[in-house]
């Protein structure tokens, strides 16, 4: 591979010893490789989370990048490592769901268990795998050794749970995947289900409902009506709307404000749209 | 181009997957450019803090450097795009004065309106146009692409209003452009200002007051006398100064402290010194 | 040399334009060199957190890659600039202390005072040091400038005050060298100092004491049992544990929790781990 590109997305923060640990080892073995950050700023041990950015991210780079997707609480237990080779891409991580998002997009050619010592820093310790078992793997890899070099081949890989969205009746029902930096509620529902509603969307009137927690629990937190806008700046600074986020995802928004702070939503909670009227 | 260097800056946050995808988008068009961050830590959509970043940083670059900026309050209206080449370097980012300061300082030779649907991600979409069209152009541009396929000539851009800094009998009036991540406040006032009033400022004793908000408001918020010095480390630990930033522009400081926190400033605030006396 | 990397380490913050500042210097003297951030958030003026990290990371990089490392509440006094070059690496910062850790894990071929102005950018300003003489130094090292050429030589550097850990009786009593990310509590004590004492570490008893402050102030803050495990993953969650972390050293750790939170430690109290049974 010419100058291939290794993508790295982890819990381990900008502050600290752990980022600068795996590019020097990426560095030491393979000087030609290009190291791109996704994030290193995951919220600690938040698997979805990490799960979803990769998952957001990954289709816009080259083929044949090699992503190390590292949020690990059980680093050092009996998880295994994984090393994925699709279509179009290489994923290296734990198997805990990290990968899962973004590999449900992807053809999969094979699935390795990254258990041969022989590609690991010497004296691996059981607290930073990411350092001295994935970071050596994914150099390798992008040096050109082949997956099946790392380990025994593996049939499955464990799933993250989210529920998929659906159409009820007036009613489209999701999950927040996602707050991003602004405070935006991505949800899981492709703006397919509402326009598939009805023809065009735009200016329509929706009747926002969050249900948080468990499903036994009261499902209606707060209903409030909200308009569906093209874009951001089709409402008026501090007002609410619905549109359609850059992943095709429908997205809850405040203008220049955080609707998360507002609505006191978290990743998780249920999402309920209702159309209420067509303006 | 040999290499070429992109420059980025945003309010994107280094903690989700906006960043990545531009970086993606980049590798992906093309794989020999630079990616270098400037930050993408500028205050949710803070057009002037990040006007000011890129022109605090940007000249510093090699020449032919191309610069992203995104801070883009205004994505997916009708507000342009603009592709920028100057004798030295190329600016690409919204026409909302985020590219002002640094422009100001710089020889243009033309200015495009970047709206070529040729240069951009099929389908872009309308609330992320930093990953969906400025970053392929910037990628383009990379790649030898000239500014003139970008879309048509623009004659003017839209500039920040931040007033110019002035003498008036003793006093110098200015403005904080910027507050740096030690919580000093960067003026407008370029060091010249006070030198030419009197040889040598050493040890100068000024009085600082701060004007808060508009104009017609209560001018005098804290009047604070303290010494003009060649650098932090000639202060008292927790002493406030005055000094010669690093752009040349003149800097309240407090040593190993934080002159923000202590004196509640605000980007934008008003500022005046008066020489009091020398020492 | 081939693509040579210069490491980078601050208090800077991700958020300024001051990285971005370096950034475009080293590439603009040196468009070969890969630079590869350490960590740009070290806590402001923190001399030890700065040098505890460089130390972590360092060995795992590239033979002959240069770390520039900033962490400089003396800029523009009379504190020297140093440039070390030792078997593996070179190394260029302040005097005060931040590259003492690592110093003390190389052999020192050569120190040298950075001097020549040269070497520096024209007109290099009190405040900006590191823009304006570090990475320059850099950049001109990483194109092959040999260290002599900086400035005169040096015999010796300032090193920063950490006791060292001993055994006293049962007692391994060290200091908290680094809180990392995720709140855990690296001390200075190697794991050998337990396994000498007996064979075998696993599953022992120990109890923990912080000692906060000056030696004088009373020693006993607290006193907890905590058990010593080989990973995280062994505690239950929220369970507090000693374990053997990533560098060697003994860490306090609460599993998927912040022992640093939990046990208000701050970097420098002493820490007293008495083996109280065996399991």
């Amino acid at each position: 591979m010419d100058r291939p590109v290794i993508g790295i997305l982890s819990d381990f923060g900008d502050e600290d010893f752990f980022v600068a640990s795996l590019k020097g080892v990426i560095a030491q073995i393979n000087p030609e490789a290009r190291i791109i950050d996704l994030t290193h700023r995951v919220p600690s041990f938040n698997v979805l989370s990490g799960s979803f950015i990769l998952y957001a991210a990954y289709r816009y780079f080259p083929q044949k990048t090699i992503f190390l997707a590292v949020v690990d609480p059980g680093v050092g237990s009996s998880r295994k490592i994984l090393c994925v080779e699709t279509e179009r891409y290489f994923f290296i991580g734990p198997d805990n769901g990290v990968l899962s998002m973004a590999l449900e997009e992807e053809t999969i050619i094979q699935i390795r268990e990254v258990s041969e010592s022989e590609f690991f820093l010497p004296y691996p310790t059981r607290t930073f795998e990411a350092r001295d078992k994935m970071a050596p793997a994914a150099a390798w890899l992008s040096k050109g050794t082949p997956c099946e070099k790392f380990g025994p081949k593996i049939v499955s890989y464990n799933k993250l749970d989210v529920r998929s969205p659906k159409g009820e009746g007036d009613n489209l029902v999701g999950t927040i995947l996602h707050i991003d930096k602004f405070g935006n509620l991505i949800t899981n529902i492709p703006v397919e289900m509402l326009t598939q509603k009805r023809e065009g969307s735009d200016g329509r009137l929706l009747r926002l409902r969050l249900v948080r927690g468990s499903k036994d629990e009261s499902p209606e937190l707060r209903g409030l009506d909200i308009v569906f806008h093209k874009n951001y700046g089709e409402a008026e600074k501090g007002e609410a709307l619905c549109l359609t986020g850059s992943l095709g995802l429908l997205e809850i928004a405040i203008r220049e404000g955080s609707a998360s702070a507002w609505l006191k939503a978290n990743v998780g909670d249920g999402i309920i749209l209702t159309v209420i009227c067509e303006t």
